[in-house]
C-alpha cells in the first residue's frame, strides 16, 4: 500500500488485505478545501464518475489515479463481467479534456493484476512530480516571481504536483521568491486550493483576480508564468484551464518566458495540433453562482472549461524526462 | 426637475421645492443589484460620501452627478463656511481615480446658483451619452458581436451609458448582434449590471468569465472590444476596470478593434501619460470574499482596482464630439 501522508491527501485506495473496510477509492473532496479538509470513499463505480465530474476529485493526473484504481473497484464489486466492462466504459468518459483517465483505466483494465498496476502507476506519478521539480529547477532564480493559474499541487496530483511542486521545491533550494496566484474563475482552484497549499508549504504567495495578471506584468513584476496542461498536442499546442491563453498571449506582450509543466503523458500523439482538441463546456451555473450565491440572475452563460494555448506561446513545456523548447 | 425614468434611476436630487421630503441625493443602491432595485437617500454629505466609497454609486459619470448634487447638499445642510468647505474637500476625494467627481464638485461650487449648475450638468450627461451613441453607431454592423468589460450603462452614467448606451442604441438600429459580458472580478459589475441592463433593453448578451474572453477571440467569435473609460491621459493612455490591458492585448493579438467610449471630460490634459496615473488599490476582501463566503482563507491579497492600457493598443476613443483615432 502507498501510505506516504501526501499522497494520502488526495486519492488512495481503500481496504487493506486484511482490514474491515470495504474496497473503495477514498478521496480527498476538493470543493471542500480550503475551509475543510474532508475525506470521502467511493464504494462503487458510478459513486466515482460522479465524484470525478463535480470535481471532487480533480486535476488530471489526481483523475488517472483514481480511474487506476476504478478499475480494481469495479472488478472487485460488479460480478457480471458484461456490465464490469459497461461501467470501465462509463469511467474512462467521465471528464472528455483529460487524457489521463482513459488512459490509466484502458493501462489498468489490461493489467493481469490490476490492483498491482494501478499501485505501479501511482507510483510512478509520484517519480514524475518529482522528477518535473529537478527539471524545473534551473529556470529559477532567487529572486524571481512566479505566476500560475489554477491549480498544479500535491491534491491534483496524487504526488507533489507539476508547476506547484516546482515551485515548492524551488522556493527550498532558495530560487523562487513569490507566486502570483490567479483566482482562477470560475471554480476558484487558484484561490481555493493553490493559496492554500502554497501557505502550507511556507512559499511567499498573493491572490489576484484572473484579470489583473497582465497589469502586474506592465508593471514589471512577473518574472515568468508556469502552469500545468490538461492535455498536450504533438506540436506543443496546450489544453489547460480556461484563461491560460489569455496570459500566454499577456506573457508574449510583455517578452515574459512562458513555461507549461506537464507529466509527458499528457501529450497525446495522436492530436496534431490544438484544433483537434474537445472542449468541455460546463454548467451555467458555475459561472452564475459562487457558494450559492447567484450573482447574475439572467441571460445566457458560456462556460468553456479550457482554452487552447499554441505552442507559438509557449517557452517550453516541462516534463518527467527533460525541457522541450518550442 | 430631471424627471424622465432612466435618469431617475441612478443618481437625481431629492426634495422639489415644495415637497415635504429633507434635501438630498437619492441613489440607486448598485450593489443590491440585479437581486433588487433598492433606492437610498443621503440626506447629509458624509452619507454620499460613503455610498460612493462603498460603490453604491459607482461609474464615472454617475459619480460626477452625485458630487454635482453633493455640494447643494452641502450648502443646503451646512451653515458654517469653513465646515462646508471642508465637507467639498472631503466629497472630492471620496473615489481617487474618477476625475469627474473633483470636477463636478469644483465646477458646482464655484456657479452662483450651485442647483442650476447640477442640473445643467446632469442634463449635458444625457446629451453627451446620446451623442456618444451616435459617434460610435457606424463602427457597428448588423452581425456584429461586441465584447465589454465592467458596467457602462445608464446607471453608471445617470445617463444612457457610454459603451453600453452605444450597444443599445446600435442594436436598435439593427447593427450589433450579440454582446458578449465579462462578468469583471471581483465585484462583478458585468454579471450584476450590464447583463441586467442589456437584458432589460433587449439585447441578446453572453456572460463570461474574465478568462475566457481570449479564448473567443481565438474562435473568432468577437468583431470588437468597447470598453469605457475611468481617466484618460492627453496621449490617450486610459485608466479603466482592472482586465481592460489584458483585453487590448488580447484584442491586438487577434487582429480585434479595441474601442474606449467615454466623455471627453474623461480626458485629464493635465496628465501627459498612463505612468502618472495613480491606481487605486481596494480592499483584500473584494477578492477573499464573495457575497460573504470566504474563498481563500489565507495568504495575501493583491486588489488593484484599474489598469492602464497605452495608446498603442486602442483603435478609437469614442467622445461625443466625435471618434479620437489613436
Amino acid at each position: 500500500m502507498i501510505a506516504e501522508p501526501r499522497q494520502r491527501r488526495s486519492v488512495a485506495w481503500q481496504g487493506a488485505p486484511l482490514s474491515s473496510e470495504p474496497p473503495g477509492v477514498r478521496y480527498l473532496d476538493q470543493r471542500a478545501l480550503p475551509h475543510e479538509v474532508r475525506y470521502e470513499s467511493a464504494t462503487d463505480v458510478d459513486a466515482l464518475i460522479e465524484a470525478i465530474r463535480c470535481l471532487a476529485i480533480r486535476g488530471a493526473p489526481a483523475i488517472g489515479i483514481a480511474g487506476a484504481y476504478g478499475v480494481v473497484l469495479a472488478r472487485r464489486t460488479i460480478a457480471d463481467a458484461t456490465l464490469c466492462q459497461a461501467a470501465l466504459a462509463r469511467l474512462r468518459e467521465a471528464r472528455p479534456t483529460a487524457i489521463n483517465l482513459a488512459w490509466a483505466v484502458d493501462r489498468v483494465a489490461a493489467a493481469v493484476d490490476p490492483f498491482a498496476e494501478a499501485e505501479a502507476l501511482h507510483r510512478e506519478q509520484i517519480r514524475v512530480d518529482a522528477a518535473i521539480a529537478d527539471v524545473a529547477l534551473p529556470l529559477f532564480r532567487p529572486e524571481m516571481r512566479l505566476l500560475t493559474h489554477c491549480h498544479t499541487g500535491g491534491v491534483a496530483t496524487a504526488g507533489s504536483g507539476t508547476a506547484l511542486g516546482a515551485f515548492i521545491a524551488a522556493h527550498r533550494a532558495g530560487r523562487l521568491a513569490h507566486v502570483w496566484v490567479d483566482e482562477t474563475r470560475p471554480l476558484l482552484q487558484g484561490a481555493r486550493l493553490t493559496l492554500w497549499e502554497l501557505q502550507a508549504e511556507g512559499v511567499p504567495a498573493t491572490l489576484i483576480v484572473d484579470a489583473a495578471a497582465a497589469a502586474l506584468m506592465a508593471q514589471g513584476r512577473v518574472d515568468a508564468v508556469m502552469v500545468g496542461a490538461d492535455r498536450i498536442a504533438r506540436n506543443g499546442d496546450t489544453a489547460n484551464k480556461i484563461g491560460t491563453y489569455a496570459l500566454a498571449i499577456a506573457a508574449r506582450y510583455h517578452g515574459i518566458p512562458f513555461y507549461v509543466a506537464a507529466p509527458k503523458m499528457t501529450i497525446d500523439e495522436r492530436i496534431a495540433d490544438g484544433a483537434a482538441m474537445h472542449i468541455e463546456q460546463r454548467s451555467a451555473d458555475e459561472v452564475r453562482c459562487i457558494a450559492g450565491y447567484e450573482v447574475a440572475a439572467v441571460g445566457a452563460v458560456e462556460n468553456p472549461a479550457f482554452d487552447i494555448t499554441p505552442h507559438t506561446l509557449i517557452t517550453a513545456i516541462v516534463t518527467e524526462d527533460g525541457l522541450w523548447r518550442l
